[in-house]
């Protein structure tokens, strides 16, 4: 089995290091990823300036884009293999909910997954650094083998959530939804030495709706969360609403 | 009716000029967008370094951030008012199929519906500059009369793509799906002057698969097509399937 591996965190986070360490043990992998930290990025591709690579090793290359900028340039340009799955993580912190559509991390599963490749993002469940990345890589490790033993449904790739625990713990795992955050955006306003006005977009504490079936209901009793996403953001149930209105 | 109008070509692109131009007629309007242009930057936040935002007339504001930043400096800190409807766009060129994820203009109207605002992203289907941006922005007036009196679904906003016609060439409108690119990526790799490479990603010549139903088939025939985007990626009927496996 032939990896890719991916991060938003940047090629030095302790994340995507031990994740590729543990990947190694179930094929053979590759590493590229953002030369640094490219959280928040969403779906972004880089097209109003060129992209460097800089190659760091046997199949391991730094670039100065997003994860998306990343998976494109490593399957298109630097990689000297197809890769038959693409892991993106594992990331500090959290994706859960709506904030699966401002990712990094999962948008780089995402390309994969519009290039045809089955892939998936990892996440740990931690608010500083995080700890037990080794816990996260080692369910990564078992994932891969089972996407690659099995195959992924049509357009689809997963988001997993690890909860911060020893490798012992006994995590079991819950297929779930994606979940719904409580919208509490932050922007604090100040003003600069010269006295002109700047904004910050802040991060209030970040809560969800508890809904059992949700990522984020899982993760915060315990469990290994793993979402199914697709690309197809069609409401089809909303069809039959919007064809009575008078729109010509 | 108060109105917040964004997009992703800047402020002094022309498609948005016109959407304000053809919303006052129905409303109050408000316009706060990137300084420039910001495209294919998906629905990224800006975290990592303040923001700044120019007044350029009453309720007219220029942000040196993305889409979603607009949309939230607008709706927390620059405006007198909370808008009852987002429109993003018009922008200049198709945003169909898988695309909807990098889109700025399209991540703006998912800000708003998360912030729990009604919202649509619109876009002129041209290849070039786009010529008739007043039939657009005479369907988004419309359209937003329709979405003030009506509602939309649950956490539901819309992907309208307006063929590049004039406006008394009597369009009709298709409610479709979120159509399926043909995956083309294509990247140049180049020296520059000190014999050092480079990477430009490009955009081959854009390709649907031709699927009845979708905002592609639409379009290529000369309707509006609006279609209803959710905000939940959750691919329930994969929940059997990986149900089955074998993760613990």
């Amino acid at each position: 089995m032939k990896i890719l591996v991916t991060n938003d965190d940047g090629i030095h986070a302790p994340g995507i290091q031990t994740l590729a360490g543990a990947l190694r043990k179930v094929g053979e992998v590759a590493v590229v990823a953002p030369d640094r930290e490219r959280s928040a990025v969403g779906h972004a591709l880089t097209l109003h300036h060129p992209l460097r690579a800089v190659q760091l090793g046997a199949d391991i290359f730094a670039v100065d884009g997003t994860p998306t900028d990343c998976v494109n340039l490593g399957i298109h340009n630097l990689l000297s293999f197809k890769p038959d799955i693409v892991v993106s993580g594992i990331n500090r912190g959290a994706n859960l909910g709506d904030d699966v559509t401002y990712s990094g991390t999962v948008a780089a599963a995402m390309e994969a997954t519009l290039m045809g490749i089955p892939a998936f993002a990892i996440s740990l469940v931690a608010q500083g650094p995080g700890t037990h990345y080794d816990t996260a890589a080692e369910f990564a490790a078992r994932l891969a083998l089972q996407i690659h033993e099995k195959g992924l449904p049509n357009d689809t790739f997963l988001n997993v959530n690890v909860p911060d625990l020893p490798c012992d713990s006994m995590l079991t795992s819950r297929i779930t939804s994606q979940g719904r955050r409580r919208y509490e955006g932050t922007i604090v306003g100040k003003l600069d030495p010269r006295g002109q006005k700047y904004y910050w977009i802040g991060s209030a504490e970040l809560s969800f709706l508890d809904l059992e079936g949700t990522d984020f209901h899982a993760v915060s009793r315990g469990h290994v969360s793993v979402t199914p996403l697709h690309l197809d953001l069609t409401n089809y149930t909303s069809f039959h609403v919007l064809r009575g209105w008078d729109l010509k």
